[in-house]
């Protein structure tokens, strides 16, 4: 939602393709068609139709197994190339079905292309800062997502007292999170309140068309929950749609955000 | 129990040191003394005097926090060099912890070297033998395990096709299991029955007289429950207690059991 206002507050139209059983049906206001997963043929034609040159890819669903996609001729067409993506990680599969629809015509585009607003700036958002320690876990988080990268498992980590807690596969962040916070109710996981690091950024050498990471309001409520002192994410290359509603979230929630650099992150 | 009753089988005395609060108190009915979690004194002042000249460390506990220690005397003495363990991964504290205990003339043994037939052996174990395609999962396991090895997150991960469904961090590996089961349970992870394998080894460059990880008859129910097909383990760097009860189990349980060699792991 905050993707399409943003496309259109810069003068240019957009059309949905909501798809049936993830999308909000909140995007309903602006223009749309909605589809099913797996055919490719009727939003791919309405989109020529519409005169479409570009599309975005947003949101995330459950990954279907590939007998489950509601398969029409475009996709049947393209199943022996579809097929094999299935074999891999996540970012594997979604850059693959990006370049499919390239194919066609298309250009895909990532949200940070046509609206570079909605991505976390550099540098800390809010009251709260990370302290050495900290800063300390954000490096050695951001060099383990560096690690893990070619094995494609997932965008996000937490870490405290260079003491990795949990990483992120299938999961997701949310749950993540909420697991970190059962650990540390239960006292199974012992540590003062407020320490750790939520790090959050793309996989390196992830296809940055589709499935940008993103944090948003509830982020913040679920790092607090989890007792962690703040979130790094990398700067430019994580969706925080409103970055100032996002800082004053935390500020009253009393954890940090600081969006890191590519540079900073590396050292 | 089991690597005291096997030690005590090839003819050697045992005496227990077990932790109150985390020790399962049928290991009363080897010779024993309870100890405090923290008070480091006594259990090296019964050694010496019971003529104790090898020690070995078995099982797991909730991670305490430095002040919450049961301090003795001893234990002050140590505090310098304990402190800065606590900065760090499990591993890390682990050794340190050895280090202290070896410093005072008492020769850390892992578990390996005095009952070496509580290992899992190479090749599989029951009638069930990993797939071609768990065979690929069960590199890719071993290959990200070493990768995250230096940073000391955990001792388990679980992949299918290549795509991997959970690292296990600070939760353990039961805690892993159970999140791949819901999430399984739930149809957020959409997966043909019995794919994926459980990957477990030793992180490369562990210190090996601690914590060694371990499987039972308790996994092969947890592994079984998420849907995977099969356990792969590094043979000789895991304790089974019972390989063959554990092959039993697996049979009627339906899934794989296999111990690798670090030559096939690293292929």
């Amino acid at each position: 939602m905050a993707v399409a206002s943003a496309v259109r507050a810069r003068g240019r139209d957009v059309l949905l393709f909501p798809i049936r059983g993830f999308a909000d049906a909140a995007l309903t206001r602006f223009p749309h068609h909605w589809i099913h997963l797996g055919a490719f043929g009727r939003p791919l034609r309405l989109m020529r139709e519409a005169g479409c040159t570009e599309m975005v890819m947003i949101g995330s669903l459950v990954r279907p197994r590939l007998w489950q996609l509601r398969l029409d001729l475009t996709t049947l067409f393209l199943l022996p190339r579809l097929a094999p993506l299935f074999r891999g990680g996540d970012d594997r599969l979604l850059s693959g079905v990006a370049d499919l629809i390239e194919a066609r015509g298309i250009k895909l585009r990532g949200a940070h292309e046509v609206a570079p607003e909605l991505l976390m700036p550099e540098g800390v958002a809010g009251n709260h800062r990370p302290r050495p320690e900290d800063e300390d876990d954000i490096r050695f988080g951001f060099e383990l997502l560096r690690a893990i990268g070619p094995y494609d498992v997932g965008q996000s980590l937490a870490v405290a007292g260079h003491r990795v807690l949990a990483v992120e596969a299938v999961e997701g962040t949310r749950a993540m999170l909420a697991r970190i916070a059962a650990l540390r109710r239960d006292g199974r996981l012992n540590l003062p309140p407020r320490t750790g690091v939520l790090v959050k950024a793309p996989k390196p050498g992830q296809d940055r068309r589709v499935d940008l990471p993103a944090i948003g309001l509830e982020t913040i409520a679920e790092a607090k929950e989890a007792g962690l002192a703040g979130i790094a994410v990398e700067a430019g290359g994580t969706i925080v749609a409103d970055a100032g509603a996002l800082a004053r979230a935390a500020d009253k929630a009393g954890v940090f955000i600081v969006g890191v650099g590519p540079a900073e992150k590396s050292r």
